[in-house]
């Protein structure tokens, strides 16, 4: 199960608002099609709650995505879920920017607020 | 007719309001009084609601105006104009940026929202 | 009369409001003090109301600028006045950028909206 | 006194708000503890009402701080005084971005507002 | 300790809010876990209320970090905080922005007004 | 035939060698196996003897492959032999760089010298 | 076998010397030593004999290497080794270069010439 | 006659080859054909005898071609030719650099030495 | 001793002659008179004979002159020196560049070759 | 006397060639004729003998000219000669790059070598 990779540690600040933002350009995985490899950059932006997301083991949850076939969109929201369930966030936002493809590149942005 | 080269598949999400942003760099046509090619690029952004649009069949519908006479502003508001009939999105935005001719470029944008 | 040279044609897509961008960096003038080149860039920006500005016109247009002496400030509204009592736009933004003269540059922008 | 050097010209469009950006990126004044240059790029934006600032003349203006030995924050602040009180403008922002000593770069900027 | 190394000058402009914004793009610490080096960009912007920040009081505030093991989120807060005490600004943004550790960059910001 | 569109003017010093590089950004073909475009950039360097190339009828040359099928060696090879024969020059380098298909990017380059 | 995959047309113009450049800024493999992904971009430089490598192979031999653990340093001789005897080109060089790792990036070129 | 405006000035240190390397962004003249303005950038480079020239001179010089209509080439070579008679440098390289005229740009450059 | 850090491994190569070329952009170390921080990033190029640099142990070594008191000339020879007589290349360059002190920057570069 | 604010120290590595390369983008002047600033960079690049220059006196050297006002091509040329006296460099280069005045830049670059 890829989110049980993910490991949290306590946000020493929690009574303060502030943003993380981390950025993997190397990020990769396969055409669902196609079977040929896509190559993005994912980007996750948070306000952190209780927890915030260990780097190590956001880098080997990423490295699950690698062969496996997985649409743009779907990889997108499928991320924002996983790191929401884990972490519990009081906001945020994942980017995922791919390469071309037939001289197409496509970008998808989606957003979860705790405040509904 | 163009248009109907689009295909469509399902939005896996359609719960949450998410962006997907598509760019063309390699846009061309063909000046409707010269004869001349016109370049450009081409952004399509959109909220999907029950469909996403298929990306190489986009590549085949943006491929019909290869050999097409038409004006950058007619360009743009007819690719908007397919596009939301064809996804029922609920917002669109076309972006059409132009090479230079005589020097001057041109940029046209347009905006589609389903609430009125 | 500058202004005269301006041609203009039917906007196709009244009903909509949308923005057209018309970037000029090969704009010339001379400084009505020294006699001496000024070199900048001119882009206007406007959402057309029931027309649309011909390109090549309003190429021409920036062209009878070419010897003549006026102020960057006087320039940018000049332009303004001429292309809004031509083409009657719902807005319309004009700025020019300048040159360094004197190691010092200088960019003006000016806004006109029908709905006063 | 340097204000003095200052000369302004007639306003020919005082019935519309339009912004006049100014950039010298070659500003240059002393330190006032080490008595060594630093070098920095000044911004001066406005809306002018009855005046607009002669450009040779503010050119000459920054040169009298060549050889000045003033903190960052206060040059700012005293170059904002000085034109505010010459021009009267409707709003102005001055902004300077000093070179980096030591390895740390500061950017200073204040506003004014005729509308207290 | 750390932040007695801070040293502050009186704001001359007291009844003006303005800002300062400071970049240092040389920041080093250690990583807690690895003790091998991290190397980051730190911009601290305020708006002072009595007292500046003397720049090369920060400088040495900051190689105080330099040999210690400090996470990325800490060292922000840690930094705000510190500055907040000593200079009482009307409101302060503190970022810091990571070197790529296992191709994956981080930033953090974090803001604090004066009036909650 | 397209080498029959190629135009050429004298050389007004030919007792002179100097250098002639035209670019054109805007090149397109068809794949002539996919009969999906392709596009590319196309450097013309060249030394004339007693002929130099007419801008408009290069344009309208390089329009002529707009629908064609072949491969980039080849259109490169073809494209100098064309020039080669048409202006006889002292030598010549002809450089296609094409926009990457599945991540990939190609760039040919040929030279011819008169001098063999 | 990964060199079996690489499929060669016929070189059309075999008595011309020219240079043909392959660029793949996708490439990934494995680090033999931690298993973690490597990123890097691969540059494949050669002027043909009676063989030129068809694009769409290549991109399916440099697809082998995605789950292979080797060295920077091996896998971009191998791939010289590979080619050469597939293509017996006049001459090649092949360049590789490395996303950062711990801070440190890393290139490797080779060359090959038929004549010794 | 344009020539004739160019001043110079003794050269201070005859003894010594080096180069004095002057760019004019903001060339223009007009083309013979079409009567449309053309935009570049002019490069002279040279190795001084017993003269340098001045350099406000050679900006009236340039302006000397704004109104006239000539070609690409001969304008490249017509002032390499007038520096030369008027400076007798030791060397001199002319290069122009030409905006895009329907979507391509032409260089062209031509050396002199008095070494024959 | 710092050099004893440095571990090699066996080029699997060594018949041919190959270029390996690593940067740490991240380089710091103290400045022996003011004792305040440089930083800086280093370059080493070499052609490998019977052995290579292990990349893990070259950063630690980096590493150990994090707190070094040391002058750009002498650590960029130090540099080199340690790495010729641990791997004994074919040829070796090591440049280091320094960011800006007082507004100025320096870089050193220093060859070696094994055939005298 | 300006060249006698020039410090050198010992050159540790006298045995060796390398090469120092020093860039100051802090430059200015006056204008002989206008009593105007000028702005550059400095780019010194030497060959050690016996004696390399110390960084701070050489900011102090630069200083000097700071209300000088002298030509581009004499100020380059001095320099070189200081620097050559100071130093007895085994080689060096002085190259002068200056900010646009009237839209032209100019470039000043000389060489020395102690092997006439």
């Amino acid at each position: 199960m890829k989110k049980e990779i993910l490991e949290r540690f306590d946000n020493t600040y929690p009574n303060r608002d502030y943003t993380i933002e981390i950025v993997n350009p190397e990020f990769t995985s396969v055409c669902p099609i196609t079977g040929l490899p896509d190559f993005g950059s994912i980007t996750v932006r948070y306000v952190p709650d209780k927890s915030c997301v260990e780097l190590k083991s956001l880098k080997y949850y990423f490295f699950e995505f690698r062969n496996a076939g997985i649409f743009y969109e779907n990889i997108t929201n499928r991320i924002l879920d996983d790191l929401v369930e884990v972490l519990q966030p009081r906001s945020m936002t994942v980017i995922t920017e791919w390469k071309a493809r037939g001289g197409i590149t496509e970008t998808v942005s989606v957003n979860y607020s705790a405040i509904a």
